[in-house]
């Protein structure tokens, strides 16, 4: 039936492991179980609310009529105030045409990777890492996937990217990094943005393609900790050639339903990326835009909120991330990295090889599996992000948390994990 | 410098006609210059504003906190809704699984290519019709493009596309019309199901890929004269199997910037549509799609809303049809087609092999320049929208002139056709 009538395309994707994830999640509270929701990467609007100054700037959007199309780049209002955002707080400087307004992240991936990369080019992203796996799918691109290593927070670096670098078209870097919660530093990203710049100092001297990347920030006002979030551009100014910038409110203001993201890249690229998700029609709605325009103006505002939300999101991180090194200095087989941005904090279950009840443990789906069912503890495992290791990573998500069910799900954790044998 | 740096697709897609015509408008405007705007399928929200009651619902979906993440397929309550609309108002039936909710119409227009259309396949679509000549491209369609007659109110016919079936695997049918402001009638659309429906009847026989239709029908709540609109399953149930229908509030509830629509379609293809747009992230935006259910829900509100809006459409649509009836009365190379649905009136200026000034007219686009340039009236010819015949059928849109913006210009035309020999 599927080959008579859809796409190979269409055929070939893969479902999202998270939202199998969820429908599970769903099944067990539909039976009245109590769950601690950690897999969605988003947030509940009772824990976390968006900026109040966004809602009321909203709703004047909508008083003031503003419900028409927006401009096919975006209002310029919203793209000045993306450009004077950057500016001031990145030290980016870019020309208005480098600015597209989009409807959140995903279509900027979408477009950056469709714009860039023919059929058979090869992209390369470090695993674990969010969906590069199905935007490599959808360009057609070979996909190289870089496993990365816990003791660098499961973050890429210049000498596991190196080997790869002479056939890459596109790399593609996620920091703060979702899943694990980690951020790249000044000196790697550094070490990364020259293997780039060198790489095309010889490709224009042989008159090749280019090597792009991909640099998804979504999550940099999500700083946590002491680590500062750095660009690519910072460490190496030339990197401003290569790099495609993703990022919006989703994440920073807890506003993952309003859909109002952007690209920033050199004029040349931004512009076919516009040409492209006008077609496809990823537009963020008109009167979100002019909220979003007012917000990013409003430098008090803005503190303000974060100051609020950071604590709240690290006082969750926190608890458990406290709580793991309890019980893993109890002997029990758990650990985690210490959370630095974003909403995530990796976390492993070092149960493959041991066994519960009798059943033997052998991968990182099962232990997902055993904690949701016994303990109500609904966490995804790195597998859901491409890392292929059977390691007991996971990640847990806080946006949709309350302290209190953080406080009551530790002890059904710890209960689980006294008695793996 | 492309060809180092950007995919072969992103150099090959071509820009938007209508959007280099905006330009010039904004630069004659930018030199105070009067200028009847009839170019863009958009509403000024002074002359259009959005149902009362789905502003009112947004701000209230606001304040209810629905900010996060909606469901993949969209918020329950709309599909809901969706589903309950089509059936009171247009006597269909369709299981939830069917309705995907998107980001206005485009993302289901490219959605439905994708998911249906492999590389070098056929897609035919008549001619004048708005951007299928992109979607086509980005899927790597063969495109057949179809030319339309003005006497058929520039509407497919089955007779027009039969010789193209057997090869086809998309058809592609936009009613009411965009650009020409017409409506398919029962009996032709019955004919090209019936073309649709036998030619499958032969592939599954063969084991061959089925013919699909896309019936994008974002227009149809704007019928403005006698013709009811009519959908592919009306007239013939078979078709459930191969309509993929787009539609939304952009256009009927003078939305355009609210980017809520959906697609409704046999549920195996809008669970691939599901996959592939929540991949790209054109979802529409949380709050709005609360209010457009509560507003979908509200037969009284809505049919309030129609009666004034369609009054309004028609008034505009009507004052310059009737002065093209009275110049053409009068002798003048002009006429038009009498407005039956959407925000467009076709109006033919006859001027291609006469002169002006002494200056030999050749083409649409001249014909076009001419209007803006000398009489102020920005309008789009039927070439942006893939008909190739210099006949000067031009498109006109009203919803961002008001009565006596239309009022105003009409003298202004009349005076530049009076100066053609």
């Amino acid at each position: 039936m599927s080959s008579q009538s859809i796409s190979a395309m269409a055929r070939g994707m893969v479902g999202s492991e998270i939202l199998r994830i969820a429908g599970n999640v769903r099944t067990l509270q539909a039976q009245g179980r109590t769950v601690c929701n950690f897999t969605v990467g988003d947030f509940a609007p009772s824990q976390f609310p968006i900026p109040e100054a966004l809602r009321d700037a909203a709703i004047e959007s909508y008083s003031a009529g503003r419900t028409n199309y927006p401009p096919a780049e975006g209002v310029l209002a919203l793209r000045k105030a993306v450009l004077a955002h950057y500016e001031k707080r990145l030290g980016l400087r870019y020309p208005l045409e480098s600015i597209q307004i989009i409807s959140g992240a995903r279509p900027g991936l979408y477009a950056a990777y469709g714009v860039l990369i023919d059929p058979g080019e090869t992209v390369i992203y470090p695993v674990p890492s969010w969906n590069n796996n199905h935007y490599a799918y959808l360009c057609g691109a070979k996909a190289i996937e870089v496993p990365t290593r816990p003791e660098d927070g499961f973050l890429p670096t210049a000498a596991l990217l190196e080997p790869f670098i002479q056939e890459a078209r596109l790399i593609s870097i996620n920091s703060p990094l979702n899943p694990a919660g980690t951020m790249i530093s000044p000196e790697e990203l550094r070490k990364i943005s020259e293997l780039i710049v060198n790489e095309n100092t010889r490709r224009k001297e042989l008159g090749l393609r280019l090597l792009y990347l991909v640099y998804d920030q979504i999550y940099w006002e999500l700083q946590l900790g002491d680590i500062r979030h750095v660009t690519p551009i910072e460490v190496m100014p030339e990197m401003a050639a290569y790099t495609i910038f993703i990022d919006g409110i989703s994440k920073s203001w807890a506003a993952t339903g309003l859909r109002v993201g952007w690209v920033v890249a050199p004029p040349h690229i931004t512009d076919r990326i516009k040409a492209f998700l006008n077609h496809v029609g990823a537009w963020a709605p008109h009167p979100e835009q002019e909220a979003t325009a007012h917000i990013l103006n409003s430098v008090e505002v803005l503190d303000d909120f974060y100051a609020n939300m950071h604590n709240e999101v690290r006082a969750r991180l926190n608890l458990i991330y406290n709580a793991v090194q309890e019980m893993k200095a109890a002997g029990l087989p758990v650990d985690a990295i210490a959370p630095q941005g974003a909403i995530y904090l990796s976390t492993q279950f070092d149960l493959v090889g041991k066994s519960l009840d009798g059943v033997p443990i052998t991968s990182n789906a099962q232990i997902g599996d055993i904690l949701l069912e016994q303990a109500g503890v609904a966490l995804v495992p790195f597998q859901a992000f491409g890392l292929r290791q059977e390691t007991g990573w996971m990640r847990l998500s806080v946006g949709a948390v309350s302290i209190a069910d953080v406080e009551q799900c530790i002890p059904r954790m710890r209960a689980i994990l006294e008695r793996v044998k």
